[in-house]
């Protein structure tokens, strides 16, 4: 609700004192810290790290490739955002991926769109996507990390998108579960691209 | 339709003289008023009663908990409605209740959310939110006032919120059934929260 | 699509010269008239034979009895468009009615009202709104006059709300079936009113 | 304000009279009417004794013609108004006219056009749109009367456009003047074209 | 900025008692209210002291009488607001006042237009709407008051219209002055309206 | 994505040479060319082989018969595009035709109208528009010519229509697909009106 | 109006066919042509000359130098035109040009953009832009052809901007005159280019 | 227009250096950087410099004090920008600065607003904003830097503003100037809160 201040548990201090964004001591485990200039500092260290990150540009589908019989997301198909916004007829482009994180947030977009167009089972108790259930900070911030998955062959799911897939509850304005959630993909990625 | 003036029946004149907004006599059981002076004392005698009005702000979802398997309604999702009406990004608060009121009128929205995300069952004859019927306005006050009841564990249903949950028809443009249904609900939290 | 100019069949012919708007004959039995003309007819012609017509004024929902288990309809919940159109709330106004037609043309928006909100069956083959086919002129204009009947207890259904209804092809441009519809229905009520 | 009532004095009966809509005496040489009736019956009346009307068209600018250095209006420049709208790079039409008659009540577009597009000075007080003064009905109506004119060579004004052209003040919900000030202008111009 | 809490003077202290919204002392002469709580006691106590409040209605012009070569504004062209907002051709009412008082805030908008539509000078300096000056609150909140008055014959102006018509600069968020000025004008009127 | 150049494979340049655009040879089979040329010359080498081009229309509806119970496409219903943007209440026209080809694309507009409304099964796997799948370029130009075909008695589709109707996968950014359906539709139909 | 067709008069004949698109003699000098077709082939022509056509793009401003006191312009600043028309803050780019031609029709926006911003006066006879007539198309037509020219360094203007940054009438739907202006210009620029 | 790389000459190097953002040597004393690492930077490292940056808040007018008859700006008006975007009559708040930059960019709105309420002189040769010349890099640069200055008492304009509200040419594409001149101001605000 536009307040410029957010809370992180102790879980996610050491991610916080990574990436460089500074913490002020709560007590009882909680910290808090200036919503700025941490998305700023996550944002830049991840493009110190690697990560291209492209401004004004929606996921519009995806990519796929069937091999014996099974499918992979293999790719996203992207365009402008103003272009979608204005419903122009501009045809996307396409590019490839090793691996899709769909960190989409509450709608879990880019499973959403697999489930819908493939006609496939994803790798949960119901195959399909379960819906989020309301808030239970206290239950939802360790199921986003639990369920930190590869949902389907090539597609990993993040944050509030895993607890949608998966079938938890929202979570609440602390912010410790995103940075953990984040960081698993982001070992588990590293992990099968070494492999 | 944007007339000043609105119809009370007699049941409700008790409130209205209690609230101290003015009656006109139009005999036969049936009293005008001034739909703004109404709406005014209303406001300002809750304010004075110990109720926090908030303007601009708007409910996105509930909190619950399960104890024992058994879930409860347990506090709201709010954000403000600027923000939720231009769709910004921007995450919402959580606030704790011992009890919600669902007073949304016809959509009935707050009892809507719960069936739509939490798969329960509600304490009705379908356990869905039935749907209100078309407008009879003599069997729809009543209607309004006996189904002022706690739908679900936590949750209360007043007004037409109460008529769409249960599934009783729309009322008329005649007020007595909103009060009446008010103070029913009033009442039912006071012995609640007093035992 | 913006024409000044449409056709007329025989069939109508006599309807066009008791309201008065001039036709111009283009043999084969077909007629054009001026459209803003027959309008302005057709509309002065109704006020002078008693008919109120209401400016900016919507159907928002209907009103209902229900006697011995039996359910009709007995007036309309009516409100200002431009009111419906910025979705203000205000509450809107019920008016009574013997009989209501539902003369929303291709939507068919009042008997799918009562489909929707009532959980009734309508006296056609499916019970329901079976929808409208494409267009077939040469069948969709007698399909209107024959259907224009009497739908569900208090409600008729004219013109192409009639087709939707009980499942008949679109009218192409002519409209001598809609003339038809609308005299037919204005007989079916005079009769029921005097008896 | 959507009343489907207007007023009319003495003075105008006549003219309602010819044109066939029902006058209501409430005394003191006021008459109310039906306002869809009286305007069904206008534009009816007006197509029947020669008028075409045309719907979706708006005037996008004039047609003129310099003789011996003096201009004169000679037509309109005309496109879809769905097309003016939505803005879109559609090219407009022109049609001739004898004289054009500038009836687009308060802001008297077609003559503002001229003066703002040809440098010409109008034949009134200013050379320029005076501008209407704010509401006095009774000073109004008969000013609309008066000053309904040939404003500029082949241009005529009309109704408020005419209060407007000339500075005198807004007329009231009373409906005379401008029947009276079409009639006269509907005469000037018949005296103009047999000459 | 969407804060449930306001702050009010000592000054205006005696007003808060007398139409009945609690204070809360915060010493050095300043009280904080609920701001929903005294705009609702404001709007009810006004009704029931003989203020009529319609809602949905904007003024759209004003009414004007010229007697001796004075002109006077004498009431109010108004039309409802949704359909201002839709810009639908719809006519406005006039309704006659004995006085008008331009309590539109910042723009000040009746007492601009009638320097935009009359060509006449108001009782102030420079005979225009001078324009507010930015925000300076230890001078605007008194200047608010010293210059609530009658502008032009007819027509009054309050709070920050005043400070615009005669050019004071804008008030901060203490809302004492526009109290003080609200009582002022209502004595004002009492006094010439008794004379 | 707003690129100036776009990608054509070998089977197409005949195609391309044909129309007369232009091609830049990239190697391995794959040409790029200017996409405001081949739009302009494939548009004007269209009308100069006979076909008609009206801007601003849009499908609204088919025209079908019933011959000894079977249905056929026979035609389309077609307003204005501005009209059908602003939702003004005009009526469409009819036209006539021989054979109708569903070339809108992604949705296949007028072949999910046909199911949607007239309860037919279409000459496909399911008998109902299967769906497109997510974006498979290598799979996807390929089925689009191969299911180039007469999907409903009188209706043909052809490039991502096609895709849609059959179930196939969303071509990538390579144009030869799409040139290679429309000719082959071209061909089909030639055949069909020459027997 | 949306029509297909449009008209040629006989200056403009042997362009069209150096073009390629088909005339139909309508006799007295005047040809009609298939407009679809006349702005493809325009189009492709050009592109095929060695123009280059990009969609999506607005000029947003012009880029300049002054040397020895004299300012010229050098170039245009651009910007994607779903960017402007979202309003998104987003940096245009700059691209240098021998000349710039004004082609944007009635409001003359390269030109007005220069008068507005560098305070320099245009070489024509008031120095800025002059404005349009209305229509007059005998006028209008042959105003364009002369005054196709560099209206200051650097900058051409042509068709409607001509008529606007000179202060000619209005053209009527004959579109001779823009293909004799498009000519001219070029002809102007080949020659300044080559020396 | 959406590139996600931007250009930097030499003479800002230093600054990209000691923000921590990294730049690809292009030779010729020209860098580019990634445009997201950047910004991301910039806002990080500001932050942590003691700079609050408040997301969703939008200026609304400024403060201001006048003494011994010298008027001099001393804070900002602001609200929240949903609020301003919806219109909603929301008060704004005051905050106190003992100096305000304007880096609005091109419509310079802070310096703007002062001279259109307040009707004072600025420190320039016009005493009012002068209005940015068309694009010229190589002059706006250097502009930029040698302008950035205290406009007005308590006023600073800096990057854009500062040419807009000087007079000189806009930037290209390098944003050297930029960083330089938010240099600049932020050393002659640190000498001045220190004198």
């Amino acid at each position: 609700m536009m307040f410029n201040e957010a809370v992180l548990q102790n879980d996610a201090k050491q991610i916080a004192n990574e990436i460089g964004f500074r913490l002020t001591d709560r007590e009882n485990g909680y910290f808090t810290f200036d919503t700025v200039e941490a998305a700023s500092m996550l944002s830049a260290r991840c493009i110190q790290a690697g990560t291209t990150i492209i401004n004004h540009v929606r996921v519009e589908d995806v990519m796929f490739r069937e091999t014996d019989g099974e499918k992979r997301v293999c790719g996203l198909v992207i365009n402008w955002s103003p272009i979608m916004k204005l419903d122009l007829p501009v045809d996307p482009l396409s590019i490839h991926a090793s691996y899709v994180i769909d960190g989409t947030g509450h709608p879990a977009n880019i499973t959403t769109t697999i489930t819908r167009k493939m006609g496939v089972r994803l790798n949960n108790r119901t195959g399909q996507v379960v819906g989020e259930l309301p808030l239970w900070a206290e239950e939802g911030e360790p199921f986003t990390v639990a369920n930190t998955d590869e949902i389907f062959p090539g597609l990993l799911v993040v944050g509030m998108a895993a607890n949608n897939a998966y079938g938890g509850p929202r979570m609440g304005p602390i912010f410790g579960g995103m940075l953990l959630s984040g960081k698993k993909a982001a070992e588990m990625l590293i992990h099968r691209l070494e492999n």
